[in-house]
C-alpha cells in the first residue's frame, strides 16, 4: 500500500482486470460510496486520437450523505465531486489501484465544514485501499 | 465573470436550464472538450437520501490530446481527470456555471509537464467561460 502525494494506491496481482474493477467497486460500496461515472481513458483515447493505451478506468464514486453536507457548505463544491479511483493495468499484467486523497483534493477551498467532510471521506477511501491490499492475492 | 479560488464562474440570466446545459457543452466542444461524463446531483441526492435539492448537473469535460499528454507525464492523473463544469439553477432561476481551474487542480502534482498541460487547459476554459458570459441573454 503506497501513499501519492494526492491518494493511497494498492497494486493487485494474480487478478483480471475485470473482476479487479468489480472488486473495488464492491470495496467502494462497504464504505458507502457508489460509482457515479465510469471512464474508460482506453477507450476515450482510441476513439478520439487513434492511440493505443492501457487498461485504464477512471471511476467516480461519490458517498451521497457526504457529498450532501459538502455541497449544502460551498454550492461550487461540485467542481470537485465526485472522488475519482483510478484502476489500470501495468506492463506485468498487476492492476494498479489508486484513489484521490480528498483531503488533498479539497486542499483548495478554505473552509472548515468542507474539511470535515473531506477528512470523513478520507477515512474511508483510506479503508477501501487497505481493504484491497489485505485482500490481494499475492 | 467572477473568479473562484479553484475556478471560473459566469451567470446566464433568462435561460431555460437544459439550453444552457447544451449551450455550456457546445462552448466546450469549441475548445477541444468532449463531455466524458454526465453527473445528475439532483436526481442523485433523491435516489439516495430523498433530499429535494436545486437542479445541478456535473459535467465531466476532457480535452483527448491534453488528457494524454498528462498521462504520459503521470500514470496517476487520472485522479485529477476530467475537469468539471457545474451547471446550477439559482433560487431566482438563473443559471449559474462554474468551472474547476486546472491550474489549481493539478497543484498537488508537482510535475512541470503536467504544470504545462493544466497551464493550456487552464486557457481554454476560461475562453468557454467568457464566451458564455459574452453571450449570456442579459
Amino acid at each position: 500500500m503506497g501513499h501519492l502525494r494526492y491518494g493511497f494506491q494498492t497494486t493487485l496481482a494474480g487478478i483480471d482486470y475485470d473482476d479487479a474493477v468489480m472488486q473495488v467497486t464492491e470495496a467502494l460500496a462497504e464504505e458507502g460510496f457508489g460509482v457515479l461515472t465510469h471512464t474508460d481513458m482506453r477507450a476515450t483515447l482510441k476513439n478520439k486520437l487513434d492511440v493505443d493505451f492501457r487498461r485504464y478506468v477512471i471511476l467516480g464514486a461519490c458517498n451521497p450523505k457526504l457529498a450532501h453536507q459538502a455541497l449544502e457548505a460551498d454550492p461550487h463544491i461540485g467542481l470537485l465531486l465526485s472522488c475519482n479511483v483510478v484502476v489500470q493495468e501495468m506492463a506485468d499484467g498487476d492492476v494498479m489501484v489508486s484513489v484521490a486523497d480528498p483531503r488533498s483534493m479539497f486542499g483548495v477551498v478554505r473552509c472548515v465544514s468542507v474539511a470535515d467532510v473531506a477528512g470523513e471521506a478520507a477515512v474511508r477511501l483510506r479503508r477501501v485501499t487497505d481493504s484491497l491490499g489485505i485482500a490481494r492475492p499475492v
